[in-house]
């Protein structure tokens, strides 16, 4: 088949690749399952009375969340960008700071950053897991930023450069040992946005613990869901108590007064909410296995599709492969539009990866890396269904 | 009996006024109420798998908060405190103005002014609604303000009065016509912090629809619940859209691309919650109705009992009755903690009023007007249990 060919063809072949995995549409690109104990822990909720900012699954909710990552303490808090706001601050970044931000992000990361009143600083990615490009970064650094009273300062602007958040692709684990080892040569603090990568491990050790903190999103389209939710985890325990303290309210404990020595947050998640995460957690290590499973099926279905590659996790990692992707030939990025609309009219939801944080209007002006990488992928990437229930159960 | 005895048995009449009407406890100060569609809508919300960002239940209740209010729009979003601080925002509060709020307030309505990097300006309350005294108000901007540049300007400070956020204190609506007209001449913005307020109408129009926005909250302790949520109100439709713009990350709708369009927030109410809140607002004339019922009996139970009065809605409003009040005579201040300490003893949950704003130590650098009722209101408030549940059904 002549290369014209191909790509008049390339939409209908990845159609029938999704399809011959998960059949006919009409199928989300993530559905929650809630096939556990979501029922039961939502009425005991009602029943108690306990459904708001106080009660026992917000505790159990947490206790399960460090247990299940390793992390010394969870932190339940209402949503992603609440748990990296939050862990910004206590990282220490301060009004007119800048922090190092892949540009091929959720718009999540880089608003975390301007709540700061700080500005994103934006950074290359790499091919292999999508995430943050250490080397790239150690480079770009060197002859960008220099160290003034122990402190990293881009030589451009004047601002210093406090901290970093890479952030784990779609589940897959960026170079995290990598980059915190520029971290440490840099002097930046390092907080990781975990939120597409609940169950995804480096060397065994769950993704959002290797940095001072972490972030978990628990939105209604992650591996599992609280409706709207996240957490911050870290193995400091002491920042741990300061990030419950600061996201309900900063109040004092008092049998009866209202005294509060800080300014806090409203980013408690509430008890209704802790309940669903509690049934959704119980059920995690089956979803992960299905949706390990779901990549396998996938693969084989687009081994002969020529042009297209699936993404896979990178050596050393264990993905939760949240996000299934494919990743077209450059070749055939032009593509990507005629493929998004074939799928999604044939039902099977599909979409691009976000614009790149650089392209939108309020973040246009901030300081950037070249990203040729980044770049590539935006033109080249696209996730497919990917419900941790799309194939029968294993026998 | 003399001042001396009265004194020592006050804690021990008013326990006992308490338990002759709502029985022995233990008691919380307000609970939720979960005997309606509750389960129903949120099974409803399961089943869809629609427990999140997007679903049917949040554009009902916000059709149906609009309805209920009289707003032309209503907003749902994560909690009270977020709805201030899209209020704010939206009222063009900027970074290094002054916003002017009751010293008399929960800390929610103090630290949105701080989320926008704008400094609280504390005023005093009148004894009649607990809520910002209008007259005072402008006696004091009378002499510490001035008009530059169609601005009002704080003259010792040389920043912007942007804005007033009165606040309706315990449901007893504020006099809001006096503070409208306030805010006309000093060329002030005026948000409602109506988180307190559900129910309360003033001259028959509902709190929160007076100012530019208002704002609601739905903790797990206010007359109907979501878990955690809030709202904002406002009659300016374009106002209403951009409000659900920069709540929900301000993205612009594409059949798959992720544009945003400027820094938005994560504040939308999850569908799950959502779902809890379109039961409860089925209940809330009946809420309302048993509030009221709980009122008159608290009031015929403290009519013999000297140096303490029951709050009242102040003349040609209709009060939600949200915390019923008790009000001591300055004489019997001191007996404050004594009664807190005997009422809580006995199993019934009382509370003091909030520390005021400028005793915190975040904000006891900020602005201030003499603050002599908002002082001597701290003295004297208790609030004591006041579920809407606490009363037999009436006959």
């Amino acid at each position: 088949m002549s290369h014209v060919d191909r790509q008049c063809n390339l939409p209908q072949e990845i159609v029938q690749a999704i399809s011959s995995v998960v059949g006919n549409g009409p199928l989300a690109l993530h559905e929650p399952r809630f096939h556990g104990n979501e029922w039961i822990y939502l009425k005991e909720c009602l029943d108690s009375t306990f459904v708001s900012s106080v009660g026992k699954f917000v505790d159990r909710f947490e206790d399960e969340l460090a247990a299940f990552t390793g992390a010394k303490r969870a932190v339940a808090v209402v949503n992603g960008t609440a748990a990296l706001h939050v862990s910004l601050l206590l990282a220490g970044v301060e009004v007119g700071d800048e922090v190092l931000l892949p540009a091929l992000t959720f718009i999540a990361t880089a608003n975390a950053v301007a709540y700061c009143q700080a500005t994103p600083h934006f950074v290359d990615s790499e091919m292999n897991s999508l995430g943050m490009d250490a080397h790239a970064l150690r480079v770009y650094l060197s002859t960008m930023a220099e160290m003034r009273g122990g402190h990293c300062v881009n030589r451009s602007t004047g601002r210093v450069i406090r901290a970093m958040v890479p952030m784990h692709t779609f589940g897959h684990p960026v170079d995290i040992e990598a980059l915190l080892a520029v971290a440490h040569d840099f002097r930046l603090q390092l907080i990781e946005d975990a939120a597409e990568s609940l169950g995804s491990t480096v060397g065994g050790r769950h993704t959002g613990t290797f940095g001072l903190m972490g972030t978990l999103s628990f939105n209604g389209n992650k591996t599992i869901t609280t409706g709207g939710g996240g957490a911050i985890l870290t193995n400091d325990v002491e920042l741990g108590k300061r990030a419950k303290h600061i996201t309900t309210t900063a109040k004092l404990p008092h049998r009866w007064n209202f005294v509060h020595d800080e300014v806090g947050y409203n980013y408690r998640l509430p008890n209704l909410n802790a309940a669903l995460g509690c049934a959704q957690l119980e059920q995690l290590p089956g979803f992960l296995i299905d949706k390990r499973r779901l990549f396998v099926a996938y693969q084989s279905s687009f081994v002969n599709v020529d042009g297209v590659r699936l993404v896979a996790e990178p050596a050393g990692c264990h993905s939760n492969y949240w996000l299934q992707t494919l990743l077209l030939d450059e070749s055939f990025a032009g593509q990507r539009d005629a493929i998004l609309t074939a799928t999604n009219d044939a039902g099977l939801m599909t979409r691009p990866v976000w614009a790149l944080m650089p392209q939108l209007s309020m973040y246009k002006n901030t300081p950037k890396a070249p990203l040729p990488v980044a770049e590539s992928l935006e033109r080249r990437l696209i996730n497919i269904p990917s419900s941790s229930g799309l194939l029968p159960i294993a026998p």
